[in-house]
């Protein structure tokens, strides 16, 4: 079945210690589309200005994202500048001008209401707020956030919580929303917040996922060279929503409606192809390195993940 | 096989935000000893002084310890003085007083001088390597190390690494040495350094391991209540170095010469059995949690932890 994604669509500024590149596909809905088309077809919920290259959306409509509830209209499209320093494990915001998203309010298209599964993006819980309160009965909604939310939107944000099945977040932010700097207990009190599934990225520690009494620990892939880590955990968020949006598809074929209960090992199982996705993605900057990947080497380093963790 | 371990015995003083208990059995050796005893016949070599209580050295014997290498010598034993701080992240030392340590320089009943596999505990390289020169022909030596022997014993230390099998340390250490951020790279110049395989622990993190071409990512075990960090390394390394004894072991009972070389499964499965072992020392003060540990919680935990990583 579909995923509804939302999220920004933006034309980034970025500069790392050793690369520059200005004007280039950014967003977290972009990065999150394109991963997520690898595993199902995403609706894509989103605002650019009449500036925004076509040559984007024609990559868009070549990944097979469904565009009707992507408004285009007069003006300058969402632009983020910023510079990664030394290891690349800071980052500094240069400028972020919001542009034709500043009063980005969508009216879902009709055919995406009905909406199953839905990634909400990381953009302000307001926003996030009005998405979900159009849709007439999501069956699993995963929700991305971030540190500014935390800080500027915390009322919000705990409404949020409240209505989504699954919460993405990075080490700091969870121990941020819970003042608790044990992971595991922070983990714990996120699912208390609404959630009944949480995943905590950790970047180069890879990522741990939460559940009611389970628990599942994904190892991060070896990387050595970083080219540009912006959008990973958009690339993760939109494999990982990809993937549960084509396993409850492919649960309705099957019709067995025991099978339609969400099962532990495949939301571990989303959260690797979240971490094999987002691997990809910090390989080149924007999303160039998913133009290239394949659903082959998607297996491949989906293979990879699994040797680096037997014993 | 038996396990040669080679450590200071001490007697630690610990304050943590929560509890201080004073006068309890620590030292380096003392917590590899006992927490490889649950895989192998532990050869300890090690000094204290004759203010050693004897319960301490009633429950090495019960361990079945081999006691032939430790020396009891007019003085005082090594007292070591430290305050976890927060979070339990951050140590402060309150006090090291080397007492009959000062000069300990061991020779080597002539039984040890046969080991096959042999830990060098965190200690002074020159130590170490004072040791290492009186074995016969040692099959696979792991050593332990610490930043403070990076700052003041890096030619010494550099020297042991050429003579060694297995390194183990933490991931500031991993990187204080190769002056590498990203520990992939870092591990892989440590192997460039001397030993085959390097094992970087990174605490709430789990542990990678390092070999030629290959690569294990451990989870790290999800503990919420961390009553005492002092010696996890410790308790890490001799049930490690112990595994790969008991393995050793059995090969020469099983004969066949191809299965006699190590396996990467085998080590992987080695700092599992460490990460165990640590992950249960960490739960009490001194080695009052290994005290109570059995074989069948060991195989619980184990099993555990393969579930953790299950996808």
């Amino acid at each position: 079945m579909p995923l509804l994604v939302l999220g920004s669509i933006a034309l980034d500024t970025v500069k790392t210690p050793f690369e520059e590149h200005a004007e280039i596909l950014g967003g977290a809905a972009s990065y999150a589309a394109v991963s997520a088309s690898f595993f199902t077809t995403p609706h894509l919920v989103g605002i650019v200005g009449d500036d925004f290259p076509k040559e984007h959306l024609a990559f868009f409509e070549k990944c097979r994202i469904d565009l009707t509830g992507l408004q285009v209209v007069p003006g300058k499209t969402f632009r983020w500048s910023g510079e990664y320093l030394g290891d690349m494990n800071n980052r500094e915001t240069h400028s972020t001008e919001l542009n034709v998203f500043e009063h980005f309010s969508p009216t879902l298209p009709e055919a995406y209401q009905k909406a199953d599964v839905v990634l909400l993006g990381n953009i302000a819980p307001d926003l996030q707020l009005h998405v979900l309160d159009q849709l007439e009965a999501p069956r699993f909604v995963v929700a991305d956030t971030m540190n500014l939310w935390i800080n500027i939107a915390r009322p919000r944000l705990m409404e949020l919580l409240r209505r989504i099945d699954m919460l993405l977040l990075n080490d700091s932010e969870a121990r941020e929303i819970t003042e608790e700097t044990n992971l595991i207990k922070a983990g714990r009190r996120l699912r208390e917040m609404g959630p009944a599934y949480v995943a905590i990225k950790k970047g180069e520690h890879g990522c741990l996922l939460f559940g009611e009494k389970t628990f599942f620990s994904c190892p991060a892939f070896p990387l050595e060279n970083i080219h540009d880590p912006t959008g990973a955990g958009d690339a993760f968020a939109g494999a990982l929503a990809g993937y549960l949006a084509r396993h409850f598809g492919s649960q309705e074929i099957s019709g067995n409606a025991e099978e339609r209960a969400i099962d532990f090992k495949h939301l571990s199982r989303a959260v690797v192809y979240g971490s094999v996705m987002a691997s990809f993605s910090v390989e080149a900057f924007s999303i160039d390195r998913l133009r290239t990947v394949t659903p082959e080497t998607i297996k491949e380093r989906f293979e990879l993940f699994q040797r680096l963790s037997i014993f």
